[in-house]
């Protein structure tokens, strides 16, 4: 599936005042994104606080997002849960028709073994009418996917891909290495895009791009097209900012960034507290400079 | 609340060999633990797999506790999760009456800054009609409740209590140090529950003790009582094993051992898998010596 | 070795403004410990600066040691490294007469296998006409020594004990439980003095102790004496002071502690720079109360 | 110095039966390197056993590697250590003419603040008649340099370079961004190499060069020259080998990939012991098919 390479955005859900979802700001969102270069988007993935929406809520947001993106880009949509058959039927009861693959993050808290990864989302990818991304993402979920077990996973006909946020290069290079023809691996990680390109990853799925998606998906694509001069020193103007969107909890900090683009409020739901005064000082001072 | 001191036992959920929950193996487990000198059940802990079990069966597990152990010891009830407003729906469904207090894991996965779990709890204890015991488990929830956090929250007239899990024995002991009057600091790790009680906590909620409550009891309450030599010789005996509850994600290692004691299926529920006959071969040879 | 248990100091090498050694202010040191009821004294150690003073140095530190300690308590040596046989080299050239042990960290920086480990202690123990005691600080040396390494070297007629600063108390509970009668397991971290003593461990090789040798030898003698309720509250007393004697580089902070009191002056050599002004004034501040 | 871009190789110091130095093995191996593409040589640093040859030894490796590479590439040599006025002492008894450049480890053990970082280098420097790289490797050391201090010290005259073998891509981006016109930011991580070079570096001074030149060289040539897709390919080929050259401690498994490559013996010094069968199995196994 080569139309998931390049720059995809975990779009957040932006919400008002009131903490009700602001599709008007989505709308916004999502054009702002389209209208400055980036290959496709995901819906409903941990940057859109897929924890804190309600049921309800969630199949707006997909109905809303299939409508307005219009096929323009893939649409990328999350489930995912640490209850196999939690996640199944969350799967049955979606309406995945227009939805181009599932973003599913493997079980946190709960900490299966490696065969208990893959018996996992063998049974996901099984009960699942579209491909499946797997998402590794062990900072948050307190385990690893290791690269043996993606690789015994990426044999399943439905499972297309995985988002690898464990910062480990030598397990992505092994993924690399090993996989399947045409096997997606996708960073997850902003600061390592480029770096994981360049031994042969097919791209990021990214939360800087929120806010940042000219720049962020200019510097993708200079790297997939073995521009790396530029590419590294456009990877290298988001240090400073980068920290900050993870300093109290994503996304409080990359809706603050929004929220000084005009693009959506920066309200967030609890557990996540918004920003604080000092925090909001640094990410204003960091966002200089990287509009374009 | 002083009943809350000592071996605490975070019991396993018994399942058949379809995955329905097996009620007469968890009448045997609570016996069995009631008889073996254990101080205080939790039921729906992590180690009953309160991932995996649903609403009703939620439900059903709690009535049959209360019902079982008909207030010999106390009963703690986990509620607990990454969306407030959903524990708080949570709590207010639940039938609280005879649960002396909750036990409620801080959010995992979202990674909310400090002020975020602050005002997580705060609103969680609110909600609450009985007493709220704090658990702090980074390795699985990938977020440390910090020492100030724990304090500030200490504050709150519903806040009974903390179970520690982070394995940072100067974050506990600055805790104990400034806490108020009663305050209980509860280990979370089977491994350090005599040394945390040598600096002043308050005892355990053990997986261990499902499998080896008169051990584990006697163990804790020779800590309690000041006599460190026998406690300690105990707290070694469990070298050997402790790690094998964890290889393959707990409860997998305890039940295998609860199953090899006659008292119920080693059965888990996906992504949880059967142990591995390597595990379970080393934990055969590890329980011996234990049973008292 | 009955005599090694209990509180050793591993004392500071004072210096005066010149940076030349300062034997005035060690003959101070000594008797401010003594007087203050600490069991053993370690010269030479890394809390020593055994880094940077010269072989000429080391000789008349010892020599003066010696003299003034006059056989009141045993007198522990360092003499440790990465190169086997320079190691070995030093121990023949040094005059150990009057020396009780050899304290000699494992191999830093070349990160040798545990059989390395093996191998080059057994050629320095060999080596040496007094008793060894192994110093595991993974935190410095970068490298671990595994508890079945440390038992295999336990059989060595000449090794008899370990400084064990891993931090790991389970891996410390391992050699306690399988150590030979008589083997010392000291603590290398102060912190962790009063939880290693609850689970079989033989006391504290301090840093703390050169400065508040009165409240932490009376901790580490409550906690032999099966008094934890006191000496855990002594415990917890530390733990402001504690991080601030590492946060420069040990030994900065108790060296600007030991000045406070009157005992020596606070000169370090490179590449250990003097204590910044911000740490000054939080060791002044977290110093009231710890006197006695 | 564009001349220290590329393919740096941390030469080992090939040993006899008898383990006196090599140095009919030692001109092979130089011989071997040029002959394979690789730009310039490191003696006497950590690969070389620095810690374990004499002070004879390492003037004589000197010169017998000045008179053998005779000028074809530059020649870094290895002079550092935890004792500023030691590694001072040093510099001023070598005789560093025919050096090109000092590549000086940070402090390790000792653990000194980043203000007792700055003061060591500045003062190496100072005394330094050569220019002088930093090294930059925690694992080994437990001390980090961060970048700021890197960043003061590059305003040094002398200082012309890091190695830098943290493993933190954006510590080294960090350095990158903020470096002075030509100052080196060189990867001490063989498998670093390429996302290294990707975001902006100038080569690696390598292990694995050692044994894998030509492959090696060419690796990072090629990335150098953007061409990242071939780069990556062959990045990825070293996977299953690089983790057995740090298995039982560098230069271990490097030396006994030399002795299959017929260069010298696999010999090394205490506390370094030889390779088990074990390792030698699997060096033999992923060595095939990269001496290319």
């Amino acid at each position: 599936m080569q139309s998931l390479r390049g720059t995809g955005v975990a779009l957040v859900t932006p919400f008002q005042a009131d903490h009700s979802v602001d599709f008007d700001a989505f709308a916004r969102l999502i054009e702002y994104n389209l209208a400055n270069g980036v290959n496709y988007l995901v819906v409903n993935g941990t940057t859109g606080e897929s924890v804190t929406t309600t049921a309800e809520e969630k199949k707006q947001l997909l109905a809303f997002a299939k409508k307005q993106i219009a096929g323009r880009v893939p649409l990328v949509y999350g489930i995912g849960g640490n209850n196999t058959q939690a996640v199944i039927d969350l799967i049955k009861n979606a309406d995945l028709a227009g939805v181009d693959a599932l973003l599913s993050v493997s079980p946190y808290y709960n900490k299966p073994s490696q065969e208990g990864i893959y018996l996992h989302y063998t049974a996901v990818a099984d009960a699942s009418p579209v491909p499946v991304i797997l998402y590794n993402v062990p900072g948050r979920t307190g385990s690893n996917v290791m690269a043996a077990t993606t690789l015994r996973l990426a044999q399943h006909p439905s499972i297309i891909g995985i988002k690898e946020a464990s910062g480990n290069m030598e397990q992505c290079m092994a993924i690399v290495q090993d996989k399947p023809e045409g096997f997606l691996v996708i960073s997850g990680e902003d600061m390592l895009t480029v770096p994981m390109i360049s031994i042969g990853m097919d791209g990021i799925i990214s939360v800087l791009a929120n806010a940042f998606p000219a720049r962020f998906s200019r510097m993708t694509k200079l790297a997939m097209d073995d521009d790396f001069h530029e590419a590294g020193a456009l990877q290298r103007s988001f240090l400073a900012i980068n920290p900050l969107m993870y300093e109290e909890g994503n996304p409080v900090g990359v809706k603050f960034a929004l929220e000084q683009a005009g693009i959506c409020g920066a309200y967030v739901r609890l557990p996540l507290a918004p920003a604080s005064d000092s925090l909001k000082e640094r990410i204003k001072a960091s966002s200089i400079g990287l509009e374009n």
